[in-house]
């Protein structure tokens, strides 16, 4: 029996559901595609032609043509650090010109610099720049993203971060998912008393931040020069008695048994991979924990090694990929730029860089099975793009095909615009 | 004595000029500096405090504050195949799951496949998809590129798009500088009778295209699979016989003689160069042939290695980056992205990669000494860029910072809109 609804997208090229995946189709796309959404769902998703029939169009549904153009779910993206102030423009000279992260890092740059800055800056400002990263990352495409803090790193500014991460997600289109990752670093004060700064973590920073029910997640850096796979292991099931789910930074510069950690702990997501061991991978699917890479990181830093794509897609694991946004190893907020990253340096098909940044990173938060796909159900999160093939969102590389976007039914970029 | 301009921008954070260059400020750049300018012409550029002591602004003047922000000269694109019909997103795909450039080219795809579309494709479509790639340019900050024909491969094609691209300078803000690339591939029609194609382009093509003044250099692709070092010789010796300039695509893939061939013949630049031997690096530096790299390339291609620009700056080369923006191994027409993989992959600073996108380009393309600056008496293009310290342009990967663009004097994009 026809629905009335509020909002159709009709017509559109190539409207991709990735719902209704076959070995042909693996994307579910429906060409002469058409959406309809009734309030902040996905009530219909079908043939143009079945629209009429199905769908019932009143005078104040809202029509937009897609003719000539691709229809997609918003990118969700699965790891940033969004959240911080200053800049470290400075390191991406010095890096590029030979001097490692890792130095940098045990020079007090790195993410020391960052949380100094971030310690300064007041709510306010860094409201303010949330903001402005949050309409970039809209324009991108984005409409929902997994911020982290970890550039507090004391009780005070972890929560500073998480509670401006939380007015953000209040008030702007895009959603804001919260992890708390004061194991981002030993801070300045704490230098030489490690033991001292994971009991803050665990008996002050967690209980606190679990109460006030600021965060989702718990991540913790675990990886040499951060933390070890004993404290990781520590910090993790104590988030976890208090409701978190874990997430690892885990193997990116070498093998430190964080994939193995994340999946003996039943992590949500072991995130970066670079060393992580092949056995560590099937332990990983074995508990179904999501891998998130995060090859603009790679990029960046110059590293000629990337994250196992191949292998984990072979091996059945649900993969994501993320920006990594964070003003030291991948200052960008463009999840196209990220797919032909991938596309180009870890052999991905765009179809599969697609399914990554969308249902495979709604896993990757676990998010309801609904996300990441255009079905009914579906939260009406959804891209317009001005191509007429997908394959254009990676092949042309560096360019925002994003026209229109909506979230939770409503448009918030029309024509490239915010409204 | 004060001068009546016409435009101003004053107070930038920086402004780079890039013509005073000291080895404590490479760059030239000024802090709180302002650039007045009259008629297409910059006429004069210094600190803010001495702007009302030496320019004459009058009540026609119009005064952009780039307070808060960083002005460049325009960037100059030089190595371009802007014109072309079709896609290649399939062979994107095919690519990226392992199959090389060469083989898809020898399977008649890759340039081949571009030329059947290009050649089907009217004057007027071929300009109307001009001009939409020019306004992308634009918008990136591209006042001034370089444009290869080699999608026609015949005298009618070759015309055709050479007219093209002719029109379009002449109607478009960004200036086009047009080189004939007949050499680019051997037709399907001439398939094992290469000696014949070779004539064609020697008795035919370059006499016509010289007479009708449609192109200002003649570039050969010398590689395997293309064409040969004597091949290239007698193409660029009989292009320089009727007044064009000479380039070569030399030594991408492997050592073919090309750079040293670029050499030989005080060609103006020779691009690509991942398998020039030291050697040819050396004889360039002697005859003043500009060097092009094009990191957009080995990394959409996959390759791990990349042009050497270390070893160019090192021996004092002039080094150009361009996009090589192509539908094959390179769709993207971001310089500020190309200075970003040139960063990071290639190990530069942010001032090398902004002198290689403006003085070293125009160099590349053999324009006047004060094009790719900010001096009196250069060319009134530049850009104001919405970040306060230049290195952004790099290091915020994937990201435009362009705000407003004036060609020749004239707003021509504001606020990041085209006017």
């Amino acid at each position: 029996m026809p629905q009335p609804v509020e909002l159709i997208i009709k017509n559109a090229d190539q409207l991709l559901t990735l719902a209704t995946a076959t070995p042909d189709n693996p994307l579910g796309i429906i060409t002469q595609g058409s959406v309809a959404i009734g309030r902040d769902q996905v009530v219909w998703v079908g043939a143009e032609a079945n629209l009429a029939k199905e769908v019932l169009v009143t005078e104040s549904t809202r029509v937009l043509d897609a003719q000539g153009k691709v229809v997609i779910p918003g990118l969700i993206d699965a790891h940033t650090h969004l959240i911080f102030a200053g800049s470290r423009a400075d390191e991406f000279d010095l890096r590029n010109i030979g001097i490692s992260y890792q130095e940098i890092m045990g020079r007090g740059g790195g993410i020391l610099a960052t949380v100094a800055a971030t310690r300064k800056a007041s709510k306010e400002e860094l409201y303010r720049l949330g903001v402005r990263r949050l309409n970039r990352a809209l324009r991108w495409g984005t409409t929902t993203l997994e911020v982290k803090s970890g550039y507090g790193l004391s009780l005070e500014h972890e929560l500073k971060m998480l509670d401006v991460i939380k007015e953000l997600s209040a008030h702007h289109p895009v959603d804001l998912i919260p992890t708390f990752l004061g194991a981002h670093a030993i801070p300045e004060e704490y230098k030489g008393q490690r033991e001292k700064y994971i009991q803050l973590i665990c008996q002050e920073m967690i209980p606190s931040i679990a109460e006030r029910k600021l965060a989702i997640f718990c991540d913790v850096f675990c990886e040499k020069g951060a933390f070890t796979y004993d404290e990781t292991e520590q910090i993790l099931r104590t988030g976890i008695k208090y409701g978190l789910k874990a997430k690892v930074h885990a193997d990116e510069f070498s093998n430190s048994g964080g994939a193995i950690l994340a999946a003996d702990l039943g992590a949500v997501s072991a995130d970066h991979l670079l060393s992580a061991p092949a056995e560590a991978l099937a332990a990983m699917r074995l508990r179904g924990v999501a891998a998130v890479l995060l090859p603009g990181t790679s990029f960046v830093l110059g590293l000629k090694r990337y994250g196992p794509a191949r292998s984990i897609l072979a091996q059945g694991l649900t993969l994501a990929l993320a920006t990594d946004f964070n003003p030291g190893s991948c200052f960008t907020q463009s999840l196209p730029l990220i797919m032909s990253i991938a596309c180009t340096q870890m052999h991905m098909t765009v179809a599969e860089a697609v399914l990554a940044c969308t249902s495979g990173s709604a896993k990757a938060l676990a998010l309801p099975d609904k996300y990441g796909k255009l079905a009914p159900g579906s939260p009406a999160d959804l891209l317009i793009l001005d191509i007429t093939d997908y394959r254009f969102l990676a092949y042309q590389m560096g360019e925002n095909p994003v026209e229109t976007v909506i979230k939770e039914g409503r448009i918030v970029i029309e024509n490239r615009h915010l409204v």
